[in-house]
């Protein structure tokens, strides 16, 4: 199968979606892989597979590499010797900004170009935790409380510690805290308003029992992964989610019941539904009290959460095969026509 | 003040955007404008001003006018004697599809252009009016009651009649119809779902009073226009929306008493604040039993709501003066330099 990884983008996780590109060519040997850069400036160059390595894009290796550009259908590379259009199914694997907040998804899908990967409204769902807590809150799924601050507002905490601060859009605990005493609080905002202009604080639940679900749609059903659950610290700083994104062994399912391995998935199908058709998404899930609330959705998880399948290049021909075509309005000209028409005109 | 209109899209909005941007050019006289037009096939025109009327598209002249695409920093032209760039401030006038939905705003920020518009989460929670319930839902503003149906599923109605049918993402009246026997509702969601695969069905509130009141942020403070009583029909059908859109004489304001206006005022900022940044947005709200109730937010309002201000020269360069930049943030490759370095590479 072809199929094209989209990788890197301006955003805070430039560099996780690299090793998670590394990672997802090693995990789809069979494939016929091209591979796309989005570099820091937002120009595209197509890598040579055989240096799909770290170090090519830090010691920026890449530019030497053919620049395409976006057009109707594709990426074009234009060379002294013509235009070659580069239209394979997309992998979206560009993390955090970019790529999980809609805007790869509006490019892609003006451009008219299939992809793998959330579109814009579940990207905007996601992205941001404030939204996901709305989304939660309209179709009844439960989440951790919360409560919201913004850059240059008074924080009055009405939740009582411990509790863990988070900026609102962005993912692999990049400027996460958590928080113990009163004393420490305004230093883990500040450090969380470093990456966004609006922070989430929420309960910091001990011994919390943590659930991970991935999933896609494929044929109108969902398709589930094992639960997984995951490594028990009290949470992964970057360095740890940065090797986390390269992890391409495949898990142990988590030793839960049958009851509550169903409880997960009917939350999981409620979040996906009509919302994130197109996307392999992973839901983490706390389990509090017996109560199962909804921690995050990870619409690109790392490395797509190919540890989580036994058959991993079969989940990605099967969701390719089931993709949601960007809709196409054929635009008319029949009031103009009639009050053209009208006018004598 | 120069500043450029980007109109049309692939939408079934397509000829009020247009019948907007000619009626836009007689309001903004003292300005620089120039017209960018995007097609039904998303390719992008740059228009002769003096070629500014509805029969240019209709009869498809524009596609001998000079093509652009899409480049960092503006619209790039290329003709035998070299690339021109244009880089102005854009007003996004494009209604509904594309223009609304977060598609353009997506495209705009990521070529890091400067624009007049809703931005992309703004986009997701206006244009489709389940996430505006959503909105509402979380942010503590009245909306009218309301159940979804999707395409495919069984009606089974929970609202007594009579009902208003509308599909979820469409604005201009597109697919809406007023159901007042249970036998035409059917047929109702049959129409709109013609034009989405969501539908929204609300109680019709009969006799409600209906205001219209528009703002936009400028150095931190909102600014609101007049309050304005729309005319008083059951609906606006297409046509007359159509002919709403190229509306241009300032109207009175509501006969109603301060209390409610700063009411209506007081809903609109809490809808705008922290979403609608950068965007000239107007709020539909009902008055039923003395309870305010958000009906709906245009956050690209026909020919920008102009008829509601008085100096609309002066709101635009206003509003042109305090848009967000997009956020840009720099690539590092700090870790992948330090593992490369323990590694020894």
């Amino acid at each position: 199968m072809k199929l094209t990884i989209l990788f890197g983008g301006a955003s805070f996780e430039h560099e996780i979606s690299i090793v998670s590109a590394i990672t997802i060519k090693e995990k789809l040997k069979s494939f016929n892989l091209s591979f796309i850069f989005c570099d820091g400036d937002h120009k595209f160059y197509l890598i040579d597979p055989k240096k799909m390595k770290a170090t090519t894009f830090s010691s920026a290796e890449h530019k030497k590499m053919p620049e395409l550009r976006l057009s109707n259908g594709g990426f074009i590379q234009k060379s002294l010797f013509g235009t070659t259009m580069h239209n394979n199914t997309i992998l979206n694997l560009i993390h955090g900004g970019d790529g999980e907040d809609g805007t790869i998804a509006s490019l892609l899908d003006f451009f008219d170009i299939k992809y793998i990967g959330p579109r814009k409204e579940a990207s905007t769902f996601s992205y941001d935790k404030r939204y996901t807590k709305y989304l939660c809150s309209a179709i009844g799924v439960k989440s951790v409380a919360y409560e919201v601050y913004l850059k240059n507002e008074a924080a009055n905490l009405g939740i009582s510690m411990p509790v863990i601060v988070k900026p609102a859009t962005l993912g692999s605990s990049i400027g996460v805290s958590i928080v113990k005493d009163e004393s420490d609080l305004d230093y883990a905002l500040d450090t969380a308003f470093e990456y966004d202009d609006a922070v989430l604080v929420e309960p910091f639940i001990k011994d919390v029992k943590e659930y991970n679900l991935a999933g896609y749609m494929a044929k109108g059903k969902i398709h589930f992964s094992i639960v997984e659950e995951p490594q028990k610290e009290e949470f992964l700083d970057f360095e740890k989610k940065y090797m986390d994104f390269s992890r391409s062994e495949q898990v142990n399912s988590a030793e839960i019941d049958e009851k509550l391995v169903n409880r997960l998935k009917s939350s999981f199908e409620k979040v996906y539904r009509g919302m994130f058709e197109g996307a392999l998404i992973r839901c983490d899930f706390f389990v509090v009290n017996g109560e199962v609330l909804l921690n995050e959705i990870n619409p690109i998880p790392g490395s797509m959460a190919n540890y989580l399948f036994e058959d991993f290049e079969k989940v990605i021909v099967d969701l390719s095969d089931s993709l949601p075509d960007a809709k196409h309005v054929k635009v008319s000209y029949d009031y103009i026509d009639s009050i053209s028409h009208a006018k004598g005109k």
